[in-house]
């Protein structure tokens, strides 16, 4: 068992932002998302952040490849509500050979207010085949690489 | 945003023990449970400790009280799968005069064969009042301290 | 406890489609949606349409009204499978004072292929406030029977 | 799309009663069990009911078989809450070569007070192996019937 110090997490390269609205299925009975369910919103940015590189989650799968999740934290500075408009925030920590580290970030950008950062979490991946941990994709890591040396991503 | 240093969790008092099974509807298509719904499981767990100590979750409803997640960290050792045999256990990690952290572990438990962990959690809640942090209802806190000086526990 | 009969549902009014792709979250062992997860995606279909029409569900919400379900029936006629594209198409079934049956269907539209009706699904919803069935807004009603004139839809 | 009647339906044989507690996770911002969140309570009470048979869930799954469901209704009468001390239960409608009727009842069971029915529901299966609808295992429906013929269920 571990415990969290907390220090800033270095992130590599822009953050790319997906948009959605806060579904009401995700809200619990305190009018806010139930703690476990903002993992769904994550999965939503991560999702359109790796179609947007060109290499969607479907490719992994294709491959019989899994990116399992090793371990995550996450920070919960404000609720989200039912409806909230808010844009889910993915960027590199760190890539390994069989492992990959992501940071997700929420912001809440309601019309004419200033974006404001309501949840921030790590997930620790490892890519693994039948259960067995084995390299990333070539393709995959490239991608995330160049996505990782532009200056505002290229999309 | 911050990052984990994996250092031990100190848990102080013992561990209370739920055992359940794990239900189909919290696996996904990998197989095992989806990442966002162990926090289903431990909060089974969480919820039988409460009740078990005498101060079920109800109670803090019905003054208008949440146990809100400030922020959690989980690792991943091992995934659980459909109808894997387990134990939630709960423990105390530290009291806060309106915070409260606890560490959530799971074992499975087959039969005939050794426990081993598969998750390791912690969560870190706040005690709030219409979106207020407030202090923690003192029986509450009375009956964990309690239990934490307890040797193998109470019950 | 009652038992359906099948009868063809009468739909008045052209289908509003919204277009989205299966979530992985929404999966279960089996590699199809579980089967109370279809209620996510009409749900995903029913709020784009009530948004589209130009009274969403928060304005419900902030009258203190709800659309609670008191039945429902759903048809699963093919799996969904992870990252489908599809639509999630609603309809008006029948516009009662305090109660409400919109028809949902959802449709596979994979590219170069023919769309193919994967689920269809019915439900009746009451209108309440503090758990009392109140009539519908009239305001609400008007736009559903201005959508169930036009012809293809205004949007 | 097809519409239910309203007709009893024959349940032939006893019920089968799974004693729980409503989890906080299954409630949604309207203090109820979200409407697509009943069928885990259905799936908790189906599963121990196919475990007091002697043939749990799991037996289906060691020989690649699944229990898909092909439709279902339900009705919601009572709201359930957080903490609702419930029994879920379960009797067969129909046993087919290939299929198999169910129907789910929820009846809240508070301390001191009569039990009321709050949920109702019919769910139809198929027993599919790689896709392909395939017959029922024998000792499954075996077993079903030698419940149905029970008076009150052998346990």
């Amino acid at each position: 068992m571990t415990r969290s110090k907390e220090e800033p997490v270095e992130v590599r390269g822009p953050w790319y932002a997906h948009g959605l609205r806060v579904p009401l299925f995700e809200v619990d009975l305190g009018q806010g998302v139930y703690h476990g369910n903002y993992f769904h919103l994550f999965e939503m940015g991560r999702e359109a952040f790796f179609r947007a590189l060109g290499y969607p989650y479907r490719l992994f799968m294709a491959e019989g490849l899994h990116l399992t999740v090793g371990s995550l934290q996450c920070r919960y500075v404000k609720s989200l509500h039912y409806d909230d408009l808010i844009e889910v925030q993915t960027a590199v920590c760190r890539i390994g050979r069989r492992s990959l580290s992501l940071a997700h970030r929420i912001q809440r950008v309601g019309s004419g207010q200033r974006p404001e950062t309501t949840t921030e979490g790590v997930l620790h991946f490892v890519c693994v085949q039948s259960g067995t941990p084995v390299p990333l994709p070539e393709r995959f890591t490239e991608k995330l690489r160049l996505w990782m040396d532009t200056e505002d991503g290229p999309f």
